[in-house]
């Protein structure tokens, strides 16, 4: 690949640009953003070779572009970029909500799909969500690895080009992820209950410790309530694309915690037991 | 001092093993346990110099015991041990919960406080909880440097000998931890809310995980749900001890969490994020 385009050079964007220099998969990568400083400084770690503060200019001149901007971000920048991208041009996103953002961009291209004179007759997007990040912010913790054997979710829809879903696959299998094809709207079932319901009990129950028990918390507290650190414009972007599919996660974390405090007011050990049994068997079964 | 005991040599027993063979506090330190296999694999470890299966004989050679089982073993240990005690003895534990324990020796050592010719009339008891510690078990995860700048919880009540909470405290000021002390009741309900708390959510997040998902949990579950691995007879014991206090803990935690989904429900966005924040900025104010 010649260009490689990353739109918002933060800890994923970075670490995707450390992964492809390090890879040799693309001569240039360039970086896109809104501050100057920002991208001098991921130019600096070398995770990009080149700067932009231009959406469009950037466009024309890319296979490859990766948006790894805020959710509600995403569609919108995907279509300012459409009209200026070369023909066979690839797009894809890294953001934790694919149904929005799927749709959004497939309601946009498919007229243009239809029409092969237009501007983007020939351009594709495919979402993406890699499950790899933290609660950190910035290049400065972008990492070439970050990717290695972690997965990467990319979403398939009856609209979705083969040859580029195959195109973005390969990419992500380069820098080092497994992947996995799912449906949007499943792939916003599953991580609104293997992420953003743990946000959301995180900030939940962050939110409720009386400053004065700050120095009583240990590593319980600090695990089960890290990610509450994460941004805070972010979340709530992520929270609105999915709102549905999180009420609809929250529905059985609230039956398992009324399970919970019934066994506890009625002092029934039996099924306290068997509730932390059940849990710690699923925990178990996950590495890390 | 020439002996320290351990009962009961596991993560956080072979920690103070090492510790204080590290910094030279003892002659002797000897392990106290069931089973001789734990304890020749402490030894191994240099967690300990001797091993003993016998709670009693243990006891009689001791300046200080510190007692590292489950909560509800150790206050009676503790009674099977005092008997057997030197006059001068000290007693100690590191048990998540401190009411129940410090409540149950303390009515049995005050009689024989009071009648100086009964066997443990100078034997003292002062009741501790070091906020370190795992889901992981065993003493072959012990470190010398667990309580290193970690805070410790000393209990003192009405009825607390303030000579032997000074050498308690000493003890682990010398381990490397920072001392704070607290009520029981005070302790039980901090720790209910920044311990014990925390693991009953972690458990009812984990136990609710459908297998199919398993492969889409990143960081942020991994984190949220870490001590849902921990063992389940000790932390129902804990849950036992500390069901009060652990109800009352819940309550502020189910009012943030339905105004998160009240939020959610409506679509309040300014709400969601007002949530995000207050959480954001108390967790930020936690290091680690």
């Amino acid at each position: 690949m010649h260009t490689l385009t990353i739109v918002g050079v933060g800890l994923l964007g970075g670490s995707i640009g450390l992964a492809t220099k390090k890879r040799g998969l693309a001569k240039i990568v360039r970086g896109v953003g809104r501050s100057q400083d920002t991208l001098d400084r991921a130019r600096e770690l070398g995770a990009i070779d080149e700067t932009s503060l231009d959406l469009a200019s950037a466009a024309a001149a890319s296979e490859l572009i990766v948006l790894c901007t805020p959710v509600d971000r995403i569609a919108e920048q995907v279509m300012e970029m459409v009209p200026h991208c070369r023909p066979g041009t690839l797009i894809t996103d890294v953001g934790s909500t694919k149904g929005t953002i799927v749709q959004a961009v497939e309601d946009f291209l498919a007229p243009r799909a239809e029409d092969s004179s237009s501007a983007g007759a020939d351009v594709h997007f495919i979402g993406s969500h890699p499950l790899a990040g933290s609660e950190k912010q910035g290049s400065q913790f972008a990492d070439a690895n970050l990717f290695q054997n972690r997965w990467t979710i990319v979403a398939r829809t009856a609209r979705t080009d083969v040859t580029a879903l195959d195109r973005v696959m390969t990419f992500w299998q380069e820098l080092g992820a497994r992947v996995r094809v799912m449906d949007p709207a499943e792939h916003d079932r599953a991580l609104a209950m293997t992420s953003h319901l743990p946000h959301l009990l995180a900030a939940a129950l962050a939110g409720i410790l009386p400053m004065e028990w700050n120095e009583l918390t240990a590593g319980g507290f600090r695990d089960t309530t890290r990610i509450a650190a994460g941004d805070v414009e972010l979340w709530n972007a992520i929270f609105t694309h999915n709102r549905q599919a999180l009420l609809a996660a929250l529905r059985p974390f609230t039956t398992r915690l009324e399970a919970f405090h019934q066994a506890l007011e009625t002092s029934d050990w039996t099924a306290v037991k068997r509730l932390l049994t059940q849990a710690k068997k699923i925990r178990d079964g996950l590495n890390g």
